[in-house]
């Protein structure tokens, strides 16, 4: 299966990545870290006469048509403020503009993808990360992605995810089916 | 009762600023729309040795102590991929620096204030909007802030939450009490 | 529209029975109060070889045919402990026997309901009312029915609901919707 | 540790039973089969002149001090509409009596506990699941209790949950620690 990691972190050799890298161990991956891209927020102009015109001059449409080439692609984003980084959800937020781009065919594209979340977070994640798993849900759901699963680790300083033994058990599980 | 509405939304007078505008109409109130401004990505450097210098150049701050000037704060965002939207997020995120800045004492200056959600949305926002609630209220709770209440609203052309009478009967109630 | 409220609370004249009755006043609407029936408890033989045998001498399945008889079909639960009471929990887990029984066909007798919540509790409702809200969702998903709204009150001691001037509104507001 | 299991299922050597074995495999527990139990539904009288009467003839009480003999209680249910059987349910409906009674200082017991969750269903509960986790959190800050954590199986047919295998790890994780 070809995979595919999006990375939200704004740190170098984060938690999560720490977490996420193990679920891929020996795995041919292909990473993007949206903190070293251009992705301007989306300006909402669906409805608006011109639509979405093609002046976005940033990185988000190449990172739609990387994405569009794998088969899993998991969500790797520190838990921010009880949800995604910002960057990752600017990122996000502009697929109503790739959606309605003829040039993507996006729902249809994503709809035989299977996704995978991956989150650590240093305020009880394993409960008050739940509405961020529950609002990826209704992403894939609405993209028509197989949501197959996630993985909630606790971390706040760097490396104190390596103290989260489940979190790794779990891991270590994913990378073996993947 | 001193009002600010920050505003999280990328359309001119949409549909999360025409309900929003609904419950504070008459009302001295300070207006913060994030387009208009330019806010950076955290970059998180919490645990580096520099720690968060003054390095962002950017209008995080400006606002910052804008809002503390108010004794309410209304977070009114369009729903996008059922959450805030990316803007308003890319703000929030920040404050994990905002913290650590002994010139604001932000911790201390929110948890007196009141805070309020207006949120708009198309897919069911009812439903859908609700992890967005239950991450505002871990939000606040952390900052220590009252959480007195919030609007959803269903809309997605523009205009279109005229429609929904519910949502304007709270807005007129909430406009009564403020 | 017929219309049928489902009380799941055990008080007389309880906060969550007056708001729900604010919201049908005048209308010809027939009540259930559970706590006045017997609804005994699932008992899990759905993959037993006899299967779900009618052996439980109860009330459970009378009430589902006097349901059957209705379009809307309101809950109206006292929150207890965060989510609805106990009795209309039993009530409903008794579902998976009806589910399989021919004689219902609850299934699709179900999907043409519209379905609404109506909820009262003391610790948080808007926020901590809100898990039970997601189950409804779920709930009425599954049997196809139509989610139409809810309302969540705050009250604790009787009568306390009628401080709660945005849930009567609200309840007016369905009233004359109804 | 002293370890309890509360088992609020009804069927023999059910899924949930099946997991929650691995759990404690080798520890000292012991089980209270809720289903083997009369556990009357609570009758809200908590604002009546007489307040909670002894009048109950059942055997809730005695549950209780039994609980209140452990450090670790496990709550282990099978999601049946995507939340706690109705019989625990009801049992826990009827803490608001016991809170009530002086003979227990329920609150003040339960303050010192830790308390786990294992909830398996069938219909995707890893992520349908999730609102009965965030009610269980809820009632366990409410009696001060300390949630350590929580299992989420899949499994419907028996034995189904053998086929869980990241369940079974992190069921096996747990033992480790108890």
């Amino acid at each position: 299966m070809s995979i595919m990691i999006i990375y939200g972190g704004t740190r170098e050799n984060g938690n999560t990545e720490i977490l996420a890298e193990r679920a891929v161990e020996g795995l041919d991956v292909e990473r993007i870290y949206l903190k070293d891209y251009k992705i301007l927020p989306i300006e909402d102009l669906r409805h608006s006469e011109e639509g979405f015109l093609e002046k976005n001059d940033d990185d988000h449409n190449s990172i739609v048509k990387r994405i569009q080439a794998h088969e899993m692609i998991i969500f790797a984003t520190p838990i921010y403020w009880y949800s995604m980084s910002g960057i990752m959800k600017n990122f996000i937020d502009r697929w109503s503009q790739t959606i309605k781009d003829p040039r993507y065919e996006f729902k249809h594209s994503m709809s035989s993808k299977k996704t995978f979340v991956i989150g650590v977070g240093g305020d009880e994640p394993f409960v008050k990360g739940l509405p961020m798993i529950q609002q990826f849900k209704y992403i894939f759901d609405f993209i028509g992605a197989s949501f197959e699963g996630y993985i909630l680790g606790k971390g706040n300083k760097p490396g104190e995810i390596y103290h989260d033994e489940a979190a790794f058990e779990l891991a270590s599980l994913m990378q073996k089916r993947l």
